[in-house]
């Protein structure tokens, strides 16, 4: 491989002749074999955002000439633009304020902008000085947390918001046109009084909408931005104004609405934000886990299960089994949701540890996040479009479960008393019989009035 | 032991003679012999306060003699007294519906009423029916889950956000008071940039100020109430308009804004307003974990180690060794958030679990989560009272750690620029001497330059 | 209340004038007012186990006289049989070394050692003194983490391990029972080959026997005592031998293989035996919450469910449905489980937070690990008692799920191929016929070949 | 894209032209577009082996021609050497069973293999048939588990084991290059009786040196193999001897105890023996947190912190601190165990989450397994290299701490009482004094008894 040498405050390295990245991105890439997971896209292009935003407030507040102002937004709009993706190799198991990936960022941008300037990676002295100027009025403790930020902010009103919208639209719709579909309801997986099933399926949108508002509670703390506080929160080095100046930057070039967070110290400190918003979004993963579990269950069969929904059979579902069909996009999401719920207790950690003026735990917690929020959004999506659309009724299994249920007697309750109510389904039961002729046979109420008073359609 | 006969639709059993609960309670108590964690007090209290309510509903819709529904309102004040408080002796790891409590509870109204109206326990017929007087227009799968929001909204409410309020206003009062106290700053657990005491401080309450948001971010779904869905959601034996007319009651009650829920389905299927709010909750407590330890640390020594702080000596710290002082209540924060880490964990796997029209997770989680909003308010206020209260800074040697630290370096940035600025320090550090000698040295500035720039006063 | 007065290094205190607690324990009990969770009884006793062998060693190696030695051994005893329970009034939530409980313990011992030698509680000087005498060669350091480890290895021995074989030995033997009840498997909660009841109840010993061994594979490392290794681990003012001696009264005293930690350093500083024990405990709640469920589901029904199996009707399972029954052990247990899963979180973020030379999370985890522990024990049994045990076929459910399986065309995979059979599978699907009708249909096969090749107690 | 028609149970799909994979590995790949983590390379070359001893015993077993078993063999090579690497495209969030990559790795060995006798991949009829051929007497049931344990069992003797071994090794080594090094020991963070750094050391050794222990007693349980248990576990259409057969020839091929199951119902529906070797990884991974947090705070300053140990400097720690050195493999290690904890989480909730015959969580299960494993060697060998190795004591520093230390007084214990130790400890830091000082002016020792006495070289 042709390297060139690149210099930092401890010395000499030698890089990839070609590449942009400098000598600390190279130290983090040698000194952190581990793992192999990369520093997510969703940050470094965070970072873009940003550094053109604090190019942007620099010039504007006097102290970044307009033209490396400019060289610094040209190189992130590629960066924006995917046309560097190569040049961000570092993983999130590195130095846990994110220097290392801030310093690849600002290195990269530096010697890119020396190229578009027709420099030469190997000359000594470049047109921007990764610190000096791309870094200027910032610090990786500033600028990491404001990444994470956006980042996080950014894929949930991308992706996830939008992925379980799409499936609550989805059991919505369904949920009214089953709505007249009674079927026998079940508690403790036990044959209970019934239901409609698209009463079941509103069940499952009024979680998703709870869900949807928990998630969207959290983003005015996610709003916050961390820029502006620098080394320890106190902005040393940022000029006055800079970070309300920069936030409002961020704001219109992303269009969402940060705004400088008001205490600097614990935007560095602290990752709350982060930790109160997987709250939310563990939230949701425990109710699709419960709706994807429901649709597996309802699914179950095909003639010694529960069956009374039809999912689509989008795979033969085994490799020795033949014509065996598989509620797989619930096993994905199922699988997908424990995901998050362990990713939920690694945030956890990270958040409680964090030291004085810096929580270290920075990119494995926006790591997990953005696992977290994809895999929300993506399964929701994925179980919407190969699953929730398909689903139907199964409505000759639902009426034979329906028409032989014991636990139509609770009709009864109001008319003879819980006890009496309570024999009838006994004998029934012991018996093998229908509860009318239970009902019947112990003499509790005529026949007259058995058919008057049970009647699951008038039950739910 | 004395015993009387009581039976229930499975047949007799014995209770203690003296006991107003029933066969009901009798055969939880003797079928689950597991682990001793009664069911809390506060559900408990909780199903008083509902059962009173709907029987002023029932007695209002006109399915309930005011006279039974007096009765019934009667023996809930008594329990809310406490004066009942030996006839619950189930335990959480019962049935995961709760039946069994609702049963106790049920039992208990129905035998203490029947004796206060002049009635012997001992009598085979009461004035009231556990189920179809006490229960009547309820069953557990809905009021379960109005006690547990009942429960869980008055704890917090009562207990742990003004325990947290109270030691965030202590901490705010702190970093007033502290506010120009200079001191090093560290990032990474190592030295960092000054800032303020006070500043320091303002952090740990932007971290309590945030998680009490997100906290009360949860309450509007714990407002919602599960009454009126009875078995599975569709409301069945309950009279028309009793949910609204219910959940009005239990907000004069209680005189919070309980509402009756939208959805019945979801809020006896799933229990996501407790994953929620526990989500919030576990926020504060990556927050307190923060902050306790970070006083751990900033008080430690008193002669090798940071010593910034001095907080209260409280006890004797050490059975062996004499005059030991030790940072106990953050101790006993840290051991309590990292239960409340656990129980979100617990919670959660409940929450994920629920099938078709029930989740019988729903002791287990209620007991979860009162343990841990009762320990956050707890915890919190003993923290405040006994530790943050007291804290002093500890002047002679913040001074110290200031003067010496390397950092101020930083100063010089924007003046000499990142490398040159970083040489100082190094040598500084290499040659164990002071910023000043290092950079006069190094001829990057002059004396006069050095003490204009680097004013730590001015750093922050 | 009448008080007395007290004294520890850092002055006077009222305590309860009948109580045989100090002025530290008291400070505690004020400073402290957290949560309610009392230190558990299986540590106190443990306590009095470590401090009659200390005593007992302390003589023998001629550091205390006997007679006080013979002393602190009867008041041991005393608190072994129960007798002084309301002695030890201090939450798990106090200071993080245990610190508080071992000095109530000490002071318990030299208190009531005095009333016992004629002595009164107000006397200025006792017989005994806590720290010199009962604490004798000893530290919180090494008692507290010498009591976790007893109290764990005890809880262990005594009900979690014989709480899963008595639960292992009854499936065991419903295995034998039912070894030739064929029936429909089940895979992605579908339909697939058959196996028998008895086949799958084996599974479900398989499970508990790996997991029996899974957690006394642990027992090893809890079996090393940390006393001796005093305040840090150096084993400072504890006489010459005196931890292997001490380990060995230990060892006599409970009929445990007990022994003296290899290292003192690790056993002060870090719990990983408890945080490797409890791993092997969260395995085993693996374990169980997966038999529940299948007991759950099998047993659903009683009409629209799977059913095939029976379990006993312990109670009346809802307060609104008569006559429901429901699988209430199951749920009890599944419930249990899932504490154990936020126990195990709770115990990590302990085990993870030790500093230098002692961790200070020891009483929460030790907490925990007996909470598990005991769940673990007391659940398994009470399913076994109350379930597992009366678990029976439902024949004619089995049967009928049997015959109608469309999986039975698996046994064809070997004669005619994959692909022919699932054309098979898919046309008796679709068409809602029988395997061999749409078989012969096709043309694959001849009906003597279908019956011959298709039989399901032959593919088994 | 140019495409060709493959064909499966379910009809006709497009496929890439050039591509090895056929109808189901495309369905899955559209199927699942979620997240983007891949099935991970250990488990697809632990379906290499597998398919190759299995390919090898249905030979044997005379239920495969040898022409086609050697032509598996050959393809199972090619993956093993990496050459087909791009052909395993899909993701961990498929069918809970990996059915889909079990037919991933059936249908690329069946088109290879036809490719290498001279066919063409668009050929209608191949020389192999993915189910009937390379997944003769297999089920994804039993070789997706099979899969498991082998990529489990590799990488924890591959990578796990002898990276913390090697940690493990250098922390041993420090121990005793630093056995003489006497220190201030730390209780509570606060200053305590000394022991030599060499002593703290050996408390990290004595950890991993359990941990290691704990990880080695689970590798008995990841050595049993369901392969042969096919499609429910009772081995249909698996030739008599199979299952020990092919075990024989897994044990050969990697030279690893590899077994067959004994209960092969238990190997397909549960994965305990994964939730019980990541349990011994947590394990780890608590231990490795500590002792990367003690490095971080023992080391920490330059001047403000700590700083008993001196760390190599590897990278510029700062992006606005010039000169700054932070502890950046202490940050990666602590990170890297904050996701194992969280992966121990995931794992827990798929492990518990099997029904009946199938366990649906596999995929999950092992790719957080298998992340966690590389983590813990990664991490750990990274930390070893990068810093552990660098480690030296800061003489200047422990001495000044050693001597200032107020707990030296924990000598005179066993001399002149608890409480008298107490008085002299308090007195001198009342008055910022020595304990010497203290001491002779309250008259409780003489000079010489203080020198003779209290020394901190004793007191280790």
């Amino acid at each position: 491989m042709n390297t060139r040498q690149e210099k930092d405050s401890i010395g000499y390295v030698d890089v990839p002749a070609e590449r942009y990245w400098g000598a600390q991105t190279q130290r983090s890439f040698t000194n952190f074999e581990i793992g192999g997971q990369q520093m997510p896209r969703e940050v470094i292009h965070a970072f873009a955002i940003l550094k053109k935003a604090a190019a942007r407030t620099n010039a504007a507040l006097g102290v970044l000439e307009q033209e490396k102002s400019d060289l610094i937004g040209r190189v992130a709009d590629e960066i924006l633009a995917g046309q560097l993706d190569g040049e961000f190799p570092l993983v999130v198991w590195q130095t846990g304020s994110g220097t290392q990936s801030n310093m690849n960022v600002n290195e990269v941008i530096a010697n890119r902008a020396h190229v578009l300037q027709g420099g030469d990676l190997a000359d000594d002295h470049k047109v921007l000085h990764p610190n000096d100027d791309v870094n200027k009025s910032q610090s990786s403790n500033d600028t990491f947390p404001t990444a994470m930020h956006i980042a996080a902010y950014q894929i949930l009103v991308e992706n996830t918001l939008p992925g379980v919208e799409q499936l609550r639209d989805t059991l919505k719709a369904k949920a009214a046109e089953m709505e007249d579909v009674v079927k026998i309801g079940r508690t403790h997986f036990m044959d209970a009084t019934p239901l409609t099933l698209g009463q079941e399926f509103s069940g499952y949108v009024s979680q998703l909408d709870h869900g949807l508002k928990a998630v969207r509670n959290t983003l005015d703390h996610l709003a916050e931005l961390a820029l502006g506080g620098t080394a320890v929160g106190t902005g040393l080095n940022a000029p006055e104004g800079y970070a309300e100046h920069v936030a409002g930057e961020i704001a219109e070039l992303t269009g969402l609405p940060f705004r400088t967070a008001e205490n600097k110290f614990e935007a560095l400190a602290a990752h709350d934000a982060i930790v109160e918003a997987h709250g939310a979004l563990k939230t949701l993963a425990a109710s699709l886990f419960k709706i994807a579990n429901d649709v597996r269950m309802l699914s179950s069969g095909p003639r010694s299960g529960i069956g009374e929904i039809i999912i689509p059979a989008n795979e033969p579902g085994s490799s020795i089994m033949p014509g065996k069909v598989n509620p797989t996009q619930s096993e994905a999401l199922t699988m997908a949701m424990a995901q998050v719920m362990g990713n939920d207790v690694a945030i956890n950690v990270g958040g409680m540890n964090g030291h004085f003026e810096l929580n270290v735990f920075k990119p494995m917690m926006i790591y997990n996040f953005l696992v977290s929020a994809r895999l929300i959004g993506d399964a929701a999506r994925s179980f919407d479009t190969n699953c929730a659309v398909g689903i139907e009724p199964n409505r000759n299994r639902i009426t034979e479960h329906l028409n032989n249920s014991l636990m139509l007697v609770t009709a009864l309750n109001t008319k003879i008393g819980y006890d009496k109510a309570a024999t009838i389904a006994k004998k029934a039961y012991a018996e093998d019989t229908t509860l009318k002729a239970a009902a019947l046979e112990l003499g509790y109420l005529t026949a007259e009035e058995f058919d008057a008073w049970v009647k699951p359609e008038s039950m739910i």
